[in-house]
């Protein structure tokens, strides 16, 4: 990538940093939203119930205002109001509340996603629930989890090579549209020890905790899941599409905890048919 | 019943402080096995994946010690060591974790449940969630929510009397198992307006509060629900078997928030079929 140069460099803990702060800033501005009488917009232009909330698009104009205010250069992607293009190869990419039927549902099975591209390669992710006090983020070696004034704790997935003891989540079948997306869940259904719905983004944290085998998805825009990648990664497992490809893009996306399982999960995939 | 005399009446305050003290103690109990390395057994006989973990049989064993010291004519109904039968008509029926599957995967959706049955009517209902730190109960008069160390918040269902608007859960697809309870599920996915997974006891809660309208469940065990019921009728809302009768010895089980609601959910349900 001939945009990497050492000239764009920012040192990784101001990155890292900032990505706190703003998760401080939408942390603060999105409560005040949360299990109140909302009222509830639909953006949906095709019959799909997409409700986006006052607080979503609060966070979302909060983290606007502050890159601009710190790192004007950098590009911004977000899920309500599209891409502002910066000159920088860095790339947030956000999503302020990460399972918003979650929120509007009064369960705090939502998070606000944070994070951030350098070129291709997804470097920085954060997801923060501020109902829980949950925080989960990724640095250069390692991931965390943080729960409100505690200690952050290292993240580390766990073993689990055989699809069979595997526990699976997704966030709804009803996302699975196309008769070969239907067909991949049928199969990890009928496969794997115990199938949940309803994880949003918390399904993939819970993955990188190492309680959670395997997450897939399909059809995920890029800020459902670029936060996640290094999150996963870091705590030792691995994100791609359902053909092996990078993830960052979204589409219909894999996580595992054990590289042995991917590895078992893109084959099942790969003979799935439909 | 005759039963029911003044003679076995313990103030309910007394028997309301009691409840909060049993969440104390069953809260302090859970937790350090959250989110832990779980040695989980499991207690099927049949195919059934049924995970108990340590912490449930710690925390049943909890509340009965300190109901034997505290009431000691009361009868228990636990999950894990069955009935321990006293000559009151109070009969506390207990889960110290509804919604093991969710433990185990890290999720917080999950909750102990501590409900209190006087002769035949569900008098007193509790769920405390020691993670996020959230209370639910009733007393006489209403029911409460409580987060931490905030004040405690009146709960009031919400208005929605047509099926076509209600916001549905229920914890999840596979545990409707017969052609009855199949064609059900289907009714209320293809007529109301959102359903979501994964609630157990969390469902009924987030009913009570107003940001759920239905929550539907197939083969509830007593204690699955007798700690909900009160919860769910001091907010407003109703609670019966699918065919109209009471609650309390579980089954076929639904909530509503609105009572016209109610009336349309079970006429749907009659005419399910199957």
């Amino acid at each position: 990538n001939t945009l990497k140069g050492n000239a764009h460099k920012t040192p990784f803990k101001e990155l890292l940093a900032f990505g706190h702060d703003m998760a401080d800033l939408t942390g603060k501005a999105i409560i005040p939203y949360f299990r109140t009488a909302l009222s509830v917009e639909n953006k949906a232009t095709s019959g799909n119930y997409d409700p986006v909330t006052k607080a979503d698009r609060a966070a979302e104009r909060i983290i606007a205002k502050a890159l601009k205010a710190r790192f004007p250069d950098h590009t911004l992607v977000g899920e309500e109001y599209g891409t502002k293009q910066g000159t920088s190869p860095y790339r947030w990419v956000v999503d302020p509340i990460d399972g918003t039927r979650a929120f509007i549902m009064g369960s705090p099975m939502w998070g606000t996603l944070i994070g951030l591209i350098d070129g291709e390669e997804a470097i920085f992710g954060l997801m923060d629930q501020p109902f829980t006090g949950e925080r989960f983020w990724s640095d250069q070696k390692a991931s965390y989890l943080r729960v409100r004034d505690g200690k952050p704790k290292r993240l580390k997935t766990r073993a689990c090579a055989n699809l069979k003891d595997a526990i699976l989540t997704t966030t709804h079948h009803n996302l699975f549209l196309d008769v070969h997306q239907k067909a991949v869940l049928a199969r990890f259904e009928s496969t794997v020890r115990m199938t949940r719905f309803g994880g949003d983004c918390y399904g993939c944290c819970l993955l990188a905790a190492g309680f959670v085998d395997i997450v897939i998805e399909p059809g995920l825009k890029t800020y459902d899941i670029v936060a996640l990648i290094p999150i996963i990664e870091k705590a030792g497992g691995r994100v791609t599409s359902w053909t092996g490809g990078p993830a960052t893009d979204g589409g219909n996306v894999i996580a595992s905890g054990d590289p042995k399982l991917h590895d078992a999960a893109l084959r099942m995939i790969g003979k799935a048919g439909g």
